[in-house]
């Protein structure tokens, strides 16, 4: 009798939570864990739910230890002697490092920190918060704040104007404006104001109050100090692989119309392929086997997951950089680039003297740019990636087109500098500020919008994107305009 | 053994049609609905077997009396004698108050009703016809027609317009094109011209002709004279409560780039886990148990399902009004304002004499909105369905961020405002109508897709919507382009 | 026990891959494809294991050939000797036809095709490549390619411009330009020039060098001289039907702004309930039955599949020209008229002596369109599907809905065509290009977008496409906008 209760089962898991080799008997909880959930699943039940149905609930870091090199999801050699024995639960992470935690208060006896952070991650997933802090997403915010550029554009846009006497009078863009925009996703700098109390189902409590709160972009940065946000992307108490690999989650940053990949990838076969038949894979396996797990990639399996082919060999090796298979930068600023050395761009500085990857006639900052032999060395990793589904003369000439888009959308984008370029000479327009008059703002679109499109939807097959959904056509009418604006006279 | 085969059943019944607990049993069905299927499942198969996946197909109202209160979800204490023993078929519905149903036609020797209205639904379910009764919804229709404002808009938008002699001429607004834009959504006024003999597989046959037909909105004034169209969420005959909670649902009505609250979800975190991992939920559980049902909230979770904690304990009422845990309402019109005290809208009158809950600079129409009290009451009542899975310092941050987020909302639109006034008394455009000219029509995408676009995204955390898709980029934009249309001198 | 073992796989198939009744005992499979395998499963394994999961796998055409005639998916009556016996495989296909395959290489001692051609596919599949090679898809390059009005357009779009002294210069549109757009969708022509060696994992390999590749536009001219592309939807080695009649599928190319066919499914009634429910379905059942495998309508079942009712009698019989169902031609060009006779349009000539299906005053080229009576045929045919699930009230309404809006869609066209001729002759704009101009451009976005919004959205049920997303909204403010233009002096 019992072996069809495990062949039921073993049937019926892969419709379940995240599966994967999993203990049969419950893991083993902390004490201090459980003095958590024995109120929280009354008080914040979604929590606790979510939680339950992670990995982190049922096993234990000592086991993850065990298992061989290509399956293992804890990437410590050793984990402090205290967590090794216990689930990982809501004590064990809400109480790591709690010196350097300015967010840390007492809560019920204990001491708790309200936030998460890649340094407590780290703990057991340390190869993954060292690749992730040198990466761009961790420098998300210090790349927008300690870039005047880029600062720049972000207040013209979100700042407060008024109307007086009928002309536009510009004010000043509040912080709460910042967070609710750009810094959403880029991540936001949390402190720690005091404390107060708040009356609760479970009776009065002091917490810490946090300014910049609540945040989960990539580049947050820290009650202690560190930078980023691991929920980003492994969201909420459950930790689920395949929320991670699902390029909704991606997408909640990397979308239309300024990043739109998510989008492109929806319109292209591979996304085509997920929506229709991703009910089928398994999502949460470690390693991701191609054609077994899953029969087209996602955002994950081009950028960072491990994966392996039938016999186990590893085609592509897990990156927390999210940039080891990219040899050049699609978004452009403002045009095409090779991807920078540092997750830091805004240390760049290019010929014109401000830190931006390329000035705006397109002469890239090659000092802080990733070399040929670098870009051709990741290049050939995308390939190999490739190469698992399609031949080479598939994949090669796939390569050769984005080549081509990219000249040509660099070229687009050189064209409608050169109009701008021409109207601020003739005092059509004032350019102290790139970022405040009409035609500036058109020729914003032309290269974060259009040509981004173009070229997001050539690297990834979406031609609608390089057609008529914000590419060449917009790309086309875009300067159209621009020309009869800065030509009056002669309209054609 | 046939434990096995029940094991069975209970492990695989959450991936079949709308489950929970079933009688095992075939339904007892009226010798009428039989008559009706034995033809129909020949001629409208869909239908049919649509219903048959109902449980109105498997349950007689006496069973669903028998529930305990948070389980029931028939809301009558008694329904009527002849209906109580038998499933709920095509004629209990479809023959309900036939002397008040102009729609009702004699068909193979029954008298049936065309269209099943919320009166009619209301036989069994009248706390729910009761409350959508009161709420905007069922006043959609009236709010647009009665509202000489709203009605100037929709002719202005789809009135015909012709070239004589290069220029435009104005023309008037077919039903028809009413029919499918705005009131396809805000319903129609069905009546009833005569009848006709059509040549149907079954033979002539004799029906109503209905006007302003098909239509599905949710303020569609029926045959029988009642408001509103329960369809229009419970669609088509399965009734399928997983159907009316998948955000989807909503999405069809509530769009970019008006009201863009299905966009901002799945732009969301919440909506983002819905995608994911919404296949492991249980959608058709009642009442719906917050984290043992499902992981994230879609758009019936927040504002209209009875929740419930993992103790059983409600968190919040079901409702059918879909404003009671609302304070504010987001939809500008043209600023953001306290929620209206009836549904309907048209009856209200601002401090310029207008329908409008504020004026054009932004005064509320206090009267006619809910109190500060009620407010404060509809605020504490949604923060406890976000305590259900976020903290204190999570939910009292992010109500905050609203707050400032409306405010700037609203003083964006009030420059709008201001920029249109001065072109309006320096005769560069002519207020008679508001909305029939290009710069009038800029700024109605200020306050109808822009601002509220912000408003959305900050209330349900979508940050594109709140930046470049829609938000403050396209505010910023639109005001420089107003400026520069309004002061075409001096261009900055 | 094994009836046991046999009701689970019963019960948990419909979750597993295409199912239907396959033979339980794995497919015989041939030397050559063996061959193949046993390398390309290391080196692609992506392409293998799709293949594993398809009926082409598990059954051998001599299989197929024995079902009853309305399950039957191989449509020849007889197929060659030496492909009966075994499963179809890689060298099945691969190698079929190589004498007319430019494209033919050898490669480890087989002489193999890169690509696999509607012609290669007729092998067993003749009756599908036939109806396809008619249609307008098979004819897609051509239809732009060789009709001047549609190259004149293509290349205003896509053509490189550059800013020279301030001025915009218009230069040539790229092949890659043009590949990467519009025949990314309507297909490339593929050639053959000469070969190369790539090192691949598996050694040295010389391989044909395509032109114009990768491609898989549904026009795609191929290396044997065919036209086409199965694979467009049917696609990469899994041949899943399921896939197929996803709306996703459709939606590649069917998307906003200029055919928002994908789009307006999606915000419709059928969509919302195929998106929530379409998880309980039987996707690949041949037949389709109406309501029992499926509930709502997807792109297929309206266009092309084979629909049968409960008692198995034909509702609709399979098409592969896709327009067996259409009686009038929504996208318009510039106004909507009945569906071409032929699929290659670029044969039209309409009363203006231009390849187009009506003049720009809206005048249809009859001779080359379809009877009245036909358009009565075809509108039959669809309505019969229509009846599967609605009443006749409910279709008849909804088709006499979607001629108004026609009529009132092409209306607003005429009243745009009206504007820009009066520009052009007031020597406002030059009409010799009628694409490369603002005023001009704005046209082609209230026909090819705006119009083709309304049109899709009232045909298809999408409201909001008709109302505010490109529809009668910008229908409206464009035009006032092109009015304003043309008639500077008096702004209304």
């Amino acid at each position: 009798m019992s072996t069809f209760i495990l062949l039921l089962f073993a049937l019926l898991t892969p419709h379940g939570p995240d599966s994967g080799p999993l203990p049969a008997r419950p893991g083993s909880v902390s004490t201090e864990t459980q003095t958590c959930i024995d109120c929280h699943e009354q008080y914040t039940p979604g929590i606790v739910e979510d939680w339950k149905s992670s990995r982190h609930s049922r096993m234990t870091p000592a086991e993850g230890l065990t298992r061989p090199n290509l399956e293992r999801r804890v990437s410590a050699t050793r984990v402090p002697a205290e967590l090794e024995g216990t689930v990982v639960g809501c004590f064990e992470c809400h109480s790591r490092n709690a010196a350097s935690h300015a967010d840390n208060f007492e809560h019920f006896g204990f001491q708790i920190n309200v936030i998460v952070t890649p340094a407590d991650c780290g703990t057991c997933h340390p190869v993954e918060a060292e690749q992730y802090g040198r990466g761009k997403k961790a420098h998300a915010l210090d790349n927008l704040e300690k870039n005047p550029v880029y600062s720049l554009l972000v207040d013209a846009i979100v700042s407060m104007k008024s109307a007086v006497r009928g002309t536009l009078q510009p004010g000043k863009a509040s912080g709460n404006a910042r967070n609710e925009t750009c810094y959403a996703c880029h991540g936001t700098r949390v402190g720690v104001r005091g404390t107060r109390t708040v009356n609760t189902e479970a009776g009065e409590i002091t917490v810490p109050v946090l300014t910049n709160w609540p945040n989960t972009g990539v580049g947050r940065i820290n009650p202690d100090g560190s930078a980023g946000s691991c929920t980003s992307c492994h969201a909420r108490h459950g930790f689920s692989l395949e929320l991670a690999r699902k390029p909704s989650t991606c997408g909640q940053c990397h979308l239309e119309p300024d990043v739109p990949a998510y989008n492109v990838y929806k319109e292209s076969k591979h996304g085509n392929i997920e929506e229709s038949l991703g009910h089928r894979w398994t999502w949460d396996a470690v390693p991701w086997k191609v054609g077994g797990d899953f029969t087209a990639p996602t955002c994950a399996a081009c950028h960072n997951s491990l994966l392996v082919n039938a016999a186990g060999g590893v085609i592509a090796e897990r990156s927390h950089t999210f940039d080891t298979r990219l040899w050049v930068r699609l978004f452009g600023l403002i045009t095409s680039h090779p991807q920078p050395k540092s997750g830091a761009t805004h240390t760049i500085k290019n010929a014109d003297g401000l830190p931006l990857p390329t000035t705006f006639a397109g002469v890239p900052a090659a000092p802080f740019l990733i070399s040929p032999e670098e870009q051709q060395a990741r290049r050939s990793t995308m390939r190999r990636v490739c190469t698992a589904c399609h031949g080479p003369g598939w994949v090669d000439g796939h390569f050769a087109k984005l080549d081509t888009t990219l000249s040509e959308a660099d070229g687009m984008v050189l064209a409608a500098t050169g109009l701008l370029a021409a109207a601020w000479d003739r005092k059509m327009a004032d350019r102290k500020n790139p970022f405040d008059e009409a035609l500036e703002q058109q020729w914003v679109r032309q290269w974060l919008f259009y040509a981004n499109s173009v070229r997001y939807g050539s690297a990834m097959s979406g031609p609608d994107y390089v057609a008529f959904k914000n590419g060449w056509w917009e790309l086309t009418n875009g300067l159209q305009r621009m020309h009869e604006t800065v030509n009056p006279a002669r309209k054609k």
